[in-house]
């Protein structure tokens, strides 16, 4: 697929079929997501496909804004490895970049796929470390609920001429 | 482009060559990088397109790690807006999530980039809301040099099997 066509096209979905996704594809785009830049090359991330119903339906539960997961196969949980100062810095911004190239990768692949927000709302990374047995320096930023999609989006107009400033604000 | 040659390719470019960008082509990758998603689709993101020799040689005289500057034909600094209490809680992570398509988009169109670490340094912060006239609640997060490369670099393996767990870390 062309970037510009992935870039364009792709949108949030929330409803999804009830279809198991190939075990091979998910890797593809896993591996998408390690190909993001950071900080000092420090690739601060770890990946967690959660396809249990029983954990997926939990978290559904428990999240205010995760009914999605309803009907999502799975979900990958993103988190951030806080070892060095350096990740301790700029973790979320190099995993941001990460589930950017894995939400284009799913698109790509026909799948669709939503950010549902983690970080940094304290009582949902609570959650999440309970419900993943994350370690103390393993903190989720994300919850990727992926599938392939029951629902048509329209494209919308986003370029916007005021959002560009030349030299100054 | 193929979505995964953009992807996988891509490497922070830091040596650019004496060429001028054309402003079309800057357009559409900051058109790229509106289409990211964003929390509530607030979209809070701000791009000022950098060319005054005299600003990149300044950011570049107090920036300990922006060497790169010297070549660079310009730079965007990526800046997130803080008005609603949304974004003030995600701009970081809607603004990285911009820069990816930008740094994917400039690959593509033989550009090349790198990201450059503003926030969340305070000084460097400073630094920039002073030389761009930023209003309180506009943020830089980054400052991302484009041009045409002047190196080449060898693209890595970065596929890491022990970054993927199931269900649990």
């Amino acid at each position: 697929m062309n970037l510009k066509e992935a870039i364009v096209n792709r949108r949030s979905i929330r409803k999804f079929q009830n279809r198991e996704i190939d075990d091979k594809i998910i890797r593809e785009i896993i591996e998408y997501a390690m190909y993001a830049p950071s900080a000092k090359d420090e690739q601060p991330w770890h990946f967690i496909i959660i396809k249990k119903r029983e954990t997926l339906n939990l978290i559904e539960k428990k999240h205010p804004y995760a009914k999605m997961l309803k009907s999502a196969p799975l979900a990958i949980a993103v988190c951030g490895e806080l070892k060095s100062e350096n990740q301790q810095r700029y973790w979320m911004l190099d995993c941001s970049l990460a589930i950017q190239n894995l939400m284009l990768g799913s698109y790509e692949k026909g799948l669709g796929s939503v950010w549902v927000s983690i970080y940094p709302r304290e009582e949902r990374v609570k959650l999440l470390k309970d419900i993943l047995s994350l370690p103390d320096d393993i903190i989720p930023l994300a919850l990727i609920p992926i599938g392939y999609p029951n629902e048509i989006k329209k494209i919308p107009q986003r370029f916007k001429e005021e959002k560009i400033h030349l030299e100054k604000f």
